[in-house]
């Protein structure tokens, strides 16, 4: 009975859990008014009844119910319905878990600020854990992580880390030369997070606070760092952590991906060979697991062992995962004691859990590519996407603890002088003050839901289950109208939980027309089209671009009967594209319910477009 | 009756306003909840009273419910009870709006996005507002302003501006040489930021395109923008911003503050001469407006003064005012027309609005200062500071709304093509995923409490008063303890509602012992001697180093009866630093009364101590 129900921890898409929120939302509050009443009691209380009686009280509060009314207005008319269970397929939204906002709402009461220890006891030790949680996800056994404001800060920080440790063996030659004389610039500019660790290791305090001070930190060895590399398919906050940490666009190269939007690894090798015959050194390979367009997941293994291949010529590179959207699928590979699961076993292993209801593939490929996380330096991971908490709550794990005391600002021996030592956050990470509430409900959503098959596992089972049911279904889908036939055609192989497909009128060979078809429907599907909550089927959209993605849409288009010539004019395609996100969708019910509701809806929408 | 009651928008330090915080949150749940049931009412619920039978069901929810409990327990056991109206006197933090309490819960239960409009109608539009209120607080006309993660962020965004624009001119100078054929690189480095503005103006679109490739971005240009001046009060977070933006520690030159702890706009000149004869470029200053130790708030109109004479010399920098802390605080000089009130006419202005309850001195360097802030490029401020908002919420604000483009990553044109036109704030600023939930809290705070004297006015009047009178209460403290005298001295010059000081014992001259006395009055006052929740008296401390110092504070040490030579040898001084932020110290009952009860608290610790 240890395998957790989905079906306990949402508000429910129809409020049929709102009783129990209720309930606990009130029994919360109330242990937290006792707090107050109950800290000293014997204190004069600041707020008289007969003050509650001033003109000027009661016009106040009544001011306050009046914004709140707004507030509430507002936010029924201009928000969208993604609780609903088959109603919406957009965006990485569906509804939260009902703990997770339980604690938030209860933490927020208390205003703790992470920064530091002295300002929340509590959330800081809770945040510490979740870091502890991270890095068991994936395996990481020496590793450290914190919570971000969101992925964006969690890849920026990843980059931050690449520069500064980088760039450490360059500040060694230039401060104490003797220490790496028998090393070439070449060598200095190879060497692995692991050797620059322990090159340090054996430093003094005072001496690794000179190298730091002579490190990228500085502003100077950055350009000599060389290239960072990116997968086509990255997601536009590199560009932003590239140009935000100094290091640059102009180091940034794209990696093509192939036909599956995964990295091209025989082109990474290829990129990366070129560069070291011109001597230019690789900053960092970033891999992502779960693209934001397609829920892609790169072979992080392929990439972990070509790094071994170079290493032993002499090239290394800093290697980031950006799992900000897939990371917390990780789970579904862990049983309890936190063991990757051989793959031979996993059909068992699923069923034993309980984790499917239908027939699911889990390709081997996908499989090695989050195993091999634990080989990366550092990783993005949002509690805000798959981990179903609400924003904002990005993540970051790091591969070994000691990496933080390169780009800290404290040097770790103040704080070693005492047994009492304040454990001061802040100088460990790139933001400054954060909301222990999000620690509070990240904690609690990683203590109801483990991060393994039977708990995280179980719900991103069922999404998965019903992204995979979701294409067959698209894939199987026609409508006519008005004389014409509309067919659907999902995107080739997918990873993860999205789905992407286009609308198309059979025979029509022109993609120009394709794509104008697919931004009205995408146009009346969502908020663009004015009242979201009376919409009947709401989606999102994305457009792949020759610029960004080059000729790796080419099969997809020629699977619609159109020409490559056709895509070579027109250069880009739209497609809808929904991550499945919603929990129920893997009860036979309410998928056929859902299903049948929106392709009425579509067919509506298709008659009144065509 | 426009001037709120401040006493009617807390949840109040013994709760006295418990009820109407359930009433109103409960009615908002409910509100949501409907919102959930009314949404397509005939779709089938996904939860059905079936599946709440289920044994898993039920041990998930009794799982939830345990887990929940725990968070209870370690949030009572491991917070700081800073809702006391008089215990608590440390770091800025009270009991947060209820308002903002409010309407964070209730949009949290939407889940909106902020980094889209498509994921948050109603909070993108609230943000925007919010943005709007800053600009209007700092009276710039053409200003645009957003809601960030936190004041750190906020630094770094804008000095990631600073960078970026003061890099057009040389990028311009790259691509387009016959542009600025007229100008000398000193010049195209000395440009100011409306100068920089208007000369792209007449760019094309695609012209700007590859001049912010060539910007900063680019990697290239960063160390030729010249010097960062800070204010060695600076907070710790614009060292991480120098290295995080690439710029460097290197470039950052601290300028010495006088004996009031604000920047000596003398050496700051003196410095910016000496750079300038050497060609070298100041990038930017920095004026702090709250200093985090000390409260204080450099003088702006002296710096912007100081920048316009400058300016006539060919010298320029950008100039960001840090008023992370200080920044609402201008809403105390605001009338309901938003206009800066004449300092002439300001004692009048404030017993209109009875924004003081006893006689309260606002120096006029300090109202200067604030006035100025409007000359500044870019400005810190946040919410969750004098906000009284939750964490987190950061802000910062722009002069210009044009220096947005020049960070952007889409052209501003892919929006103006369609009418219909996303509004993607995330490709305008640093972070990307964010709560809308924060958005809709600030809003609320500052419909409640406008951003001037009838609002955020009467709150930070009421920590500016209670601040003065309790240095004052300190000022005349003493203790015998053990027939020792034990003499309270506060620190010089307080610019705002922060105030610190030292114990001694009288007739003491060993600047250790004192040094001792204090650091041990922290640890027996805080949470570092275990269980907060019962203790009496709460504050915190800092200590001011020679390093980071220099001899600013001899005066202080002076004043109380030491050598200069005890400074020198010591090199530091330890403090009790608290600021003033409950809102009900303006109440004579209740300062009595926790003035009374503090000190006999105070007694006892020191009895223990000595």
């Amino acid at each position: 009975m240890k395998d957790m129900d989905i079906k306990a921890v949402f508000i429910g898409d129809k409020a049929e859990n709102g009783a129990v929120y209720k309930m606990l939302l009130n029994k919360m509050v109330d242990e937290h008014l006792g707090w107050r009443e109950n800290y000293l009691p014997g204190d004069l209380p600041a707020i008289s009844e007969e003050d509650k009686l001033a003109p000027r009280y009661i016009a106040t509060r009544e001011r306050m119910m009046t914004v709140l009314d707004e507030v509430s207005e507002r936010m029924r008319a201009g928000s969208i319905p993604w609780h609903s269970a088959g109603r919406y397929w957009g965006q990485m939204n569906a509804e939260t878990l009902m703990p997770s906002l339980l604690a938030y709402n209860y933490a927020m009461l208390w205003n703790p600020n992470n920064v530091a220890l002295e300002s929340s006891m509590a959330t800081s030790q809770m945040e510490a854990e979740v870091g502890q949680d991270f890095a068991d996800l994936f395996n990481m056994t020496d590793g450290w992580g914190h919570i971000t404001a969101d992925g964006s800060i969690a890849n920026l920080e990843g980059l931050w880390y690449a520069r500064c440790i980088k760039s450490i063996p360059l500040a060694v030659k230039e401060v104490f030369p003797e220490k790496v004389e028998n090393k070439t610039e070449w060598e200095l500019l190879n060497l692995s997070v692991e050797e620059i660790l322990e090159m340090i290791e054996k430093f003094t305090d005072e001496e690794l606070d000179a190298v730091k001070a002579a490190s990228s930190r500085s502003g100077k060895h950055i350009q000599e760092l060389g290239k960072w590399l990116v997968p086509q398919t990255k997601h536009y906050s590199w560009m932003k952590a590239l140009d935000i940490c100094g290091v640059g666009l102009d180091q940034m190269i794209a990696i093509p991906v192939q036909e599956d939007y995964r990295m091209d690894v025989a082109e990474l090798e290829k990129t990366i060979r070129e560069l070291a015959e011109q001597k230019i050194p690789i900053l960092g390979v970033v891999a992502v697991v779960g693209t934001t367009e397609e829920g892609q997941v790169d072979s992080v293994d392929k990439i972990v062992e070509l790094r071994e291949k170079l290493r032993g010529e002499g090239i290394y590179f800093y290697l980031h995962v950006d799992a900000a959207y897939g990371g917390y699928a990780r789970s579904l590979f862990l049983n309890e004691a936190g063991e990757f699961v051989p793959y031979e076993s996993l059909t068992e292993f699923f069923e034993e859990h309980q984790v499917f209801h239908h027939q699911v593939k889990i390709d081997k490929s996908v499989y090695d590519g989050f195993k091999a996380i634990t080989e990366a330096d550092s990783v993005t991971i949002d509690p805000h996407k798959m981990g179903y908490v609400p924003y904002a709550a990005g993540g970051i794990v790091i591969k070994h603890k000691n990496m933080r005391n390169i780009i800290s600002y404290f040097a770790p021996y103040v704080f070693e002088k005492s047994v009492k030592a304040p454990d001061m956050l802040g100088a460990y990470i790139l933001e400054g003050s954060k909301a222990g509430a999000t620690a509070a409900a990240v904690w609690t959503a990683h203590r109801v839901l483990p991060l393994n098959v039977t708990g995280y596992g179980q719900l991103i089972g069922a999404s998965i289950e019903a992204a995979q049911r979701f294409r067959e279904f698209l894939g199987q889908l026609s409508f006519t109208v008005k004389g014409k036939t509309i067919e659907v055609h999902p995107l080739n192989h997918p990873d993860f939980n999205m789905v992407d497909w286009v609308f198309k009128v059979q025979d029509c060979t022109d993609l120009k027309k394709i794509n104008d078809l697919n931004e009205k429907m995408f146009d009346v599907s969502s908020y663009m089209d004015g009242d979201v909550y009376d919409e009947r089927f709401i989606t999102s959209h994305t457009t792949f671009t020759k610029a960004d993605y080059g000729d790796s849409p080419v099969k997809f288009i020629e699977s619609l009967g159109l020409s490559k010539e056709e895509w070579q004019k027109e250069q880009q395609v739209t497609l809808l594209r929904a991550a499945i996100m919603t929990p129920y969708l893997n009860d036979d019910k309410i998928f056929k319910f859902y299903t049948d509701a929106i392709t009425k809806a579509i067919e509506k929408k298709l008659n009144e477009l065509l």
